[in-house]
């Protein structure tokens, strides 16, 4: 069962956002989002520098509110409800980054956020997530059930599905962090993000090429779930996959706009083995010195793997998130 | 054997600069190292706020050059030479983040860095200090031996003796970095920094007093390594003692200087056992995202348990460094 039938019927049922944003809507996003989001820090390092034969810049979104970039895309959807809409709160259903992020977004405003969660869930980021103020519903841990429940909350609360990638003012959100690496670092060459459902990849490219439309666009995807990879190598976008990679973050199917920003982007996507991202992870903790989690690793596994795309080119890497399990590192 | 023992020695024979640094001299020392040393980022964090009931400002000198704060003492030491002096090169035994520090200064400089390890040190330190382009001087694992091998090396090739603290220019190095954290945030009202032979404390105490006279100054310490807390209680500076802790950085007897700058700036320091710096560090890393080694922990497991001093107070907190072996973590 995929993210995408999910979408489909959404679609059906006019309550998702579906269409891609303007670069004017992210522009407008970053206006919004600014007096909660953090303006996350671009680190570097001489010996990634070296390693590569590039320029890196990190930009840190593992600083971000909530410890992941997702705080901006829930915000800027938190704060795009209109009053009557926001009095009855929000909605999603995500164990990971999202919830928690809603969660919070909804927290800055002042509303009810709904979060359905499967059973089975870490528990220490549904405490996260409780800790935010969010209400917790619980539900049987298939993607089916998962919707049902969502649907089920929505009809009794009146609240606003906020979908965690195919959702325009989600997208313009997450594509407010180029607005701001941009400004950080004149004269970028290219751009790296991860991409699972295409939330981050899509709102960034359109962002960056808002500002420069010759910027190298690329995505990293592990191998264990290169729906993405594959979906613009043959042109359509594959439907269905299992997902098989440590990457937890990044396990979703490419959402339907989001591949069409993609493909309308040229960003061109490599594969990485979740062995090779456990290394550039350790890699990044030992001389960027940044707790970063192994979704993240993915951009760096990707530069490295290919440095023939970025060797002597100013690179921005968006590392999108810190929510590690301090006491099951994958090495 | 104490490394006192060993300054006094060298205080006889006129190499050392023991003497302690002006506010002045700390002010040179930010221009002399600005070309070269990293102005690094002040983090904050809404949760830990929120544990102490206090506005925290986190220092994040493991993103200093080198990974630690002790490239600002070698920095000003090296680019403090005069020319001929320079052409001789500098030298000192450390196997840890000094030794790292001084190699690193030398490149900047071109000049030669000699620096003296005992058998058995991390093989991965002292790699990185080689590769910074220093030569590694191997003597046996005793604090005479190694001060024998320096002095032997200072003879052959009359290089300059740079001191891990008990040296006035790198103390006024380590200081830039308050000048830097008070440019940063306005109107702190205590700083805390981990004391270990008190090169850090010391110069701190001098820039923050410098620039603010009623500002509340704080040491962290270890329980098995407490010698300037208990020097401090009696007036006195101890003079020998054994070390037992996992703080690898803070093992050192405080200098004859330090101590001297630590009485006179009124400086409170807090002890923690290793337990509780172990508990703080890992909360650092989960909610900071920042990689810090376990002797930079030791500040916040003092304000998290001294809390009745910070509460509702601005603080400044120094964490020193993130060269941490991800293989063997202490939780």
């Amino acid at each position: 069962m995929s993210t995408d039938l999910m979408s489909a019927d959404l679609m059906r049922s006019g309550l998702l956002r579906a269409g891609l944003p303007s670069f004017e809507q992210i522009c407008d996003a970053a206006a919004r989002i600014a007096p909660y989001a953090t303006v996350t820090p671009v680190l570097r390092s001489a010996r990634l520098d070296a390693l590569v034969g590039a320029e890196l810049h990190f930009k840190c979104e593992n600083l971000q509110r909530g410890g992941a970039f997702k705080f901006r895309g829930a915000c800027n959807a938190v704060w795009s409800l209109d009053d009557a809409q926001a009095a009855r709160g929000v909605v999603t259903h995500s164990s990971g980054n999202h919830g928690n992020a809603l969660a919070m977004a909804a927290a800055t405003r002042g509303i009810s956020a709904h979060v359905v969660v499967p059973e089975g869930a870490v528990r220490a980021k549904l405490e996260a997530i409780e800790q935010a103020g969010a209400v917790l519903h619980r539900c049987a841990p298939t993607q089916a059930a998962r919707e049902a429940m969502a649907a089920e909350v929505q009809r009794q609360t009146g609240s606003e599905l906020v979908h965690p990638y195919a959702d325009a003012r989600v997208m313009a959100g997450q594509g407010t962090l180029v607005l701001e690496l941009m400004r950080q670092v004149e004269a970028l060459d290219a751009l790296i993000t991860p991409v699972g459902g295409g939330g981050l990849a899509s709102g960034c490219a359109i962002a960056a090429h808002g500002i420069d439309p010759a910027l190298a666009l690329f995505g990293a995807e592990p191998l264990g779930a290169s729906d993405a990879a594959q979906s613009l190598a043959r042109g359509a976008r594959i439907e269905a996959f299992t997902a098989d990679t440590i990457c937890d973050g990044l396990r979703a199917l490419i959402g339907e706009p989001n591949f069409e920003a993609l493909r309308s982007h040229r960003t061109q996507v490599i594969t990485v083995s979740d062995e090779e991202t456990i290394a550039a992870m350790k890699l990044l903790w030992r001389e960027l010195k940044q707790v970063v989690e192994v979704s993240s690793a993915t951009v760096f596994a990707a530069v490295l793997k290919q440095r023939e795309h970025f060797a002597g080119r100013r690179v921005g890497l968006v590392l999108t998130g810190g929510n590690v399990d301090l006491d099951a590192l994958p090495w």
